[in-house]
């Protein structure tokens, strides 16, 4: 299997999988419980959070476990929102986020929030100026993703969050679901506030994400209860999801050292390959993040193309999974300037630190087979 | 290990780990993803999801997956009021539910809804004119629980419901998280529109729950995104998750057939030797539920008791698990009428299908044991 949808969801790491059998079968008590059994439940989620905290360089008590990334977007961005609404009823954020981000905004806008969808450029980049210019005294939440999910673009979280803290007392929150580990994000540099990661995406287990929250900031629950993680997300805790989420993390980011170098050379290379084939437009941002590699084939349906391909055992997807079975053409593409015909015939692939430089090349060369024989049918 | 807090959490069926791995192992592609592998991790979710809805009695499209009861609660209670706040912002409830419902409706409450919260008898049980009492034509929900996680008291689910659609337009939620199985509920005689459930109570894994909906409900969303599970929660599915509970739940109510008879008569064996311990005053609900045995040992600190049986393997607890560690006394038990003594010294035990009789006699041996040693130690 050539599997080339690793932004949609990773394979779990097997030490991840052997971790969460062990603490689910020898640590199944509540944490929340008085008793020994509780107590070393309790004791291992602790060992958990200080683990994955120390993996991102922040403080354990920064740390709200939750459901996946999509709760984390979610709770950071209506958890601000709902919280902070005396003080002002104005949002940003970009035209290109992910749906978690981009139905919260719209909820919002429905229940009376005034919300500001920053447009980018066509390497899906947005404007500082832009930036600046929308903040106001009643801007409250600012939201923007790192690493873009379908064209890859990186955004300048350094320089966006200067400006923020210097021109408003807006809380920032970065979308860094698709970008740990692939591309570098010094969290303390950024001056973000919020910080959202899915273990699905780095080979930990569904159901499982992060939200790392700055001290002093409140956030309006959305899961409200037995006042677990601090009361910003109650619920009894995912132990074995947790522990295993931490051993994920800690094989994904070794992987990274050297990952992250191999996986731009080979970016380079796939990119080059596509130049070369007649009839592909690639729509990768420049300088964009290296996993992600976006082309289009107009005239050939994204269907067509990803059921020939995994004839040959290989996997890729169109744009989001969270937005795949919609019709509609792919709104960061068509925000990032392209036009209505290659946003519909977008495809994805996207790379892990497993994958390989002779699955590459497979895939180069069925990829060309594929669409010569599409082509020919096509004519 | 003699495990007797089964209202807390279960352990996870060993069918239900295998289960899991089996499917995080082969079925990890997204099944939103449109390539094959997508499509056969979302063709497991359909039949885990028939499977289930087969168990409960209800329709497949009537199955909202979550994260767990917490979720659950949160979502039937917040997300009907929200929903239907132009028609009425009215709520009732009962004093005495779990802190995932009692927390939700005191947010609703700060958001300008108004709550009535229900009293209870001494057994625990609310009364039918002061519900009926209560309802308004602005009343939208009534969330009561079936079972009581504290002192098993079971509620009239059918009554009440009868109730609510007689007299009223109000959505009915039903938290049935520690009554399933153990205490039938005939879920298409309730009338209710709304049904909570969390896997991690039968013996499935943390992190996984459900929420029946009756169709045409409409409910606000509290994690928006790519749409899954009809946009009322959406997040990558956990598959592997769903799969484990599918399994579990299964294997629970095979159990449950034989096993309710058993747990009733083993709640009947041990009230009976509590009543003869001088000094133990019982707090179960007459005719209440039979896993769920609530009693205090005034002048104890049930911490200590807690910690003396556990010397002996033996583990219990004091009330919910998700209230454990706050200081105050049990709201359900002075809700119920118990002075605070009688609320503060409170310890719960809470049994599975697999408890056995050999022991329940050992905790009665022990318990009466550490009773006389503490009881000399306190004169």
């Amino acid at each position: 299997m050539i599997y080339l949808d690793n932004s949609a969801t990773t394979k779990p790491y097997k030490e991840a999988l052997d971790a969460y059998r062990i603490a689910a079968e020898d640590y199944f008590a509540n944490p929340s419980s008085l008793h020994r059994k509780g107590g070393e439940a309790e004791k291992l989620l602790r060992q958990a959070r200080a683990s994955i905290a120390d993996l991102l360089h922040v403080k354990p008590g920064e740390i709200v476990f939750t459901s996946g990334g999509t709760e984390s977007n979610n709770l950071a961005i209506k958890g601000t929102a709902l919280q902070y609404m005396k003080r002002g009823k104005h949002l940003i954020t970009s035209q290109i986020e992910h749906a978690s981000t981009m139905e919260s905004f719209q909820q919002l806008e429905k229940m009376g929030f005034d919300v500001t969808y920053l447009p980018v450029d066509e390497n899906g980049l947005v404007s500082l100026s832009d930036l600046e210019n929308a903040l106001t005294p009643q801007t409250t939440l600012v939201s923007i993703m790192h690493v873009n999910n379908e064209i890859g673009a990186i955004q300048p979280m350094k320089k966006i969050g200067h400006l923020i803290n210097d021109k408003s007392q807006a809380v920032y929150h970065i979308d860094d679901v698709q970008g740990i580990g692939k591309v570098p994000l010094d969290i303390n540099d950024v001056q973000a506030d919020l910080i959202s990661y899915s273990a699905h995406k780095f080979h930990g287990l569904k159901g499982n994400g992060i939200l790392i929250k700055k001290p002093g900031l409140i956030l309006f629950p959305l899961l409200s209860g037995g006042g677990q993680e601090d009361a910003f997300r109650s619920g009894t805790e995912n132990v074995p999801g947790i522990v295993a989420m931490a051993k994920a993390l800690r094989l994904y980011l070794e992987k990274a050292a050297s990952g992250r170098k191999i996986l731009e050379e080979w970016n380079e290379k796939v990119l080059a390959e596509l130049y070369r084939i007649d009839g592909v437009s690639c729509n990768s941002s420049i300088k964009g993040a290296p996993h992600i590699i976006n082309f289009s084939v107009p005239g050939i349906k994204p269907e067509v193309l990803i059921h020939t391909l995994e004839q040959k055992d290989i996997y890729v997807s169109t744009r989001s999974a969270c937005s795949s079975k919609a019709a509609e053409a792919s709104h960061v593409l068509t925000s990032a300037g392209f036009s209505k015909e290659i946003a519909r015939t977008a495809i994805r692939i996207s790379l892990s630190f497993d994958t390989t430089s002779e699955e590459l090349d497979i895939f180069i060369s069925e990829l060309k087979e594929a669409l010569s024989k599409l082509k020919h049918v096509m004519r």
